[in-house]
């Protein structure tokens, strides 16, 4: 009988549940919700009534047992199991999610962030199957990144490392919701993308289908449909936003000189538009010891199952430390 | 009887071989001018020569066995034990100096880089020992940096992971010797110190003694005199080059979280002068899930021996890959 995990990849809009199995074949799933519950205790019942339903599901079937729970969440924290302060989320403070789910369920619960699990995900049934030392960058409302060495996720000391999205890209500038500036995520993501847009509107009188767009209204879809038809404009925005991006990976891969870099979520999936600016950016800013080395990709799992895959995955995987 | 390695330490002017018990200890050692030789064939030969004396010196004695050798070295190589390209050696291409050891003394011989091996000294024998998350900089010439994730030293997919003094610090900023522009070691080094002097002499118009020093005497330890006499000019440059390092090590935080960052090399020497600069500008500059958790601090190691005993160590040390 197969051993089955349930996945959970909570997002500040959307949770979404999923019965994984070890080939990462997601046998059934579920999903509501997150921003309809204002209190915690009201959103934890939701979600443990869900899990209760998939393993309810596996046990009707008889398709194998649940081994484990494993939650991406933004900013978990992989060594407590806590969400810790996500200004995504509605509600804040420490939230010990892991346990919560343990002590209900009874059964093993990992937690992690959101990009350590879409790293995990890729580790295990994506990209990066072949590769021991990689960075999933995950690009969508902010960037989140997730670090790999040696076959190992890396947690770091407090369970915090890989927030590249908050490395400064340029001092004193985009204001973040971090409270510092010019943190990387203000330009490259796809908020960064339109705060970009609306910078090449101001500076430039050329005429752009997005002058009619209202800044609320604007995401790297509607941008990127743009390019497509010829916008310049949207064209310059991902120029730039590539620039920033490449800029950033140049300095990224110094630190632990990945094999590989794999972009992921909602501004990713412009593909070309994006991977060739960032490459070459990246290309030209590197050290020459990395010039040519790093392989850059756009991932090739559906941006919104790598998480949930992922998350599956931390049940089965080991911190490096 | 106690196991003995050998560690070797390369340096641009000198080379330093001593043997090391596993206390740390060094139990006997010896040096030569590693820019007398022109010739690599030259220069390995005089290399073996000491190790030979160190070997012969243990035997005679009776204290212990050599269980191996340790390297580090300029631009050293790990998974291939070699010293590539390194800017700081007379000899050019790969020398594949592991092998040429293990070959003539039929002897396990392992290399990495210089700062890796003083990031291994520092966690077997220094101020790492109770660290598993640590980044060890060296503020040399150049600036190194040594990362150390879970207890494992971080090679990284080539070997060459920890190129931090080649992150850009200034985009279109200083020429640097790797024939980019801007590079961290470019500001934060004994090298970069200087050339900060240079820069402040050429703004200001302060009188400071440092204007009779020509640039080529100039070092961090004449600086560092002159900023104690109170020197504005000198104390100016500390600030800078504090407020650069900082800046680079709040960007550097957040790939691996860790507990401490070690500061070491000429330049460290200078103690507060360099650190309170730097620890205000990282706890400016971090984000907030950071702040006030990164421990920084000055070796508490001889800078010269940190090197040659973490090149011993690497003998004991398995890597992450």
């Amino acid at each position: 009988m197969s051993k089955l995990v349930i996945g959970i990849d909570i997002g500040g809009t959307n949770t979404r549940l999923g019965i994984v199995n070890e080939d990462g074949e997601i046998l059934n799933e579920s999903s509501f919700s997150t921003s309809a519950y204002d209190e915690i205790d009201d959103y934890r019942k939701a979600l443990q009534d869900h899990a209760a339903q998939l393993i309810k599901y596996a046990d009707d079937r008889g398709i194998g047992k649940i081994a484990g729970i494993g939650i991406g969440a933004p900013n978990g924290n992989y060594y407590n199991g806590s969400i810790e302060d996500a200004p995504n989320l509605r509600w804040k403070g420490t939230l010990p999610l892991a346990k919560n789910m343990e002590d209900h369920f009874n059964i093993t619960c990992r937690l992690t962030n959101d990009a350590n699990a879409a790293a995990l995900g890729e580790m295990l049934f994506g990209s990066a199957k072949d590769y021991k030392d990689f960075i999933v960058i995950t690009l969508g409302t902010g960037l989140g990144s997730g670090i790999v060495v040696g076959g190992q996720m890396v947690y770091g000391h407090d369970g915090f490392a890989g927030e590249v999205g908050h490395s400064t890209a340029v001092y004193g500038g985009r204001q973040c919701a971090c409270g510092r500036k010019g943190c990387l995520e203000t330009y490259a993501s796809a908020t960064g993308i339109k705060r970009t847009v609306a910078e090449l509107l101001a500076n430039s009188i050329e005429p752009s289908s997005l002058r009619k767009i209202p800044f609320n209204a604007l995401d790297a879809r509607v941008i990127f449909e743009e390019a497509q038809k010829g916008d310049s404009i949207a064209m310059q925005a991902f120029e730039f936003t590539g620039d920033m991006l490449g800029r950033a990976l140049a300095n990224a891969v110094v630190y632990t000189s990945p094999e590989a870099i794999i972009l992921m979520g909602g501004l990713a999936e412009a593909g070309k538009l994006i991977l060739d600016p960032t490459k070459k950016s990246m290309e030209e800013n590197v050290l020459n010891l990395y010039r040519g080395k790093v392989k850059l990709s756009v991932s090739s799992l559906k941006a919104h199952n790598t998480a949930l895959l992922g998350a599956a995955a931390i049940v089965w995987q080991e911190p490096a430390s």
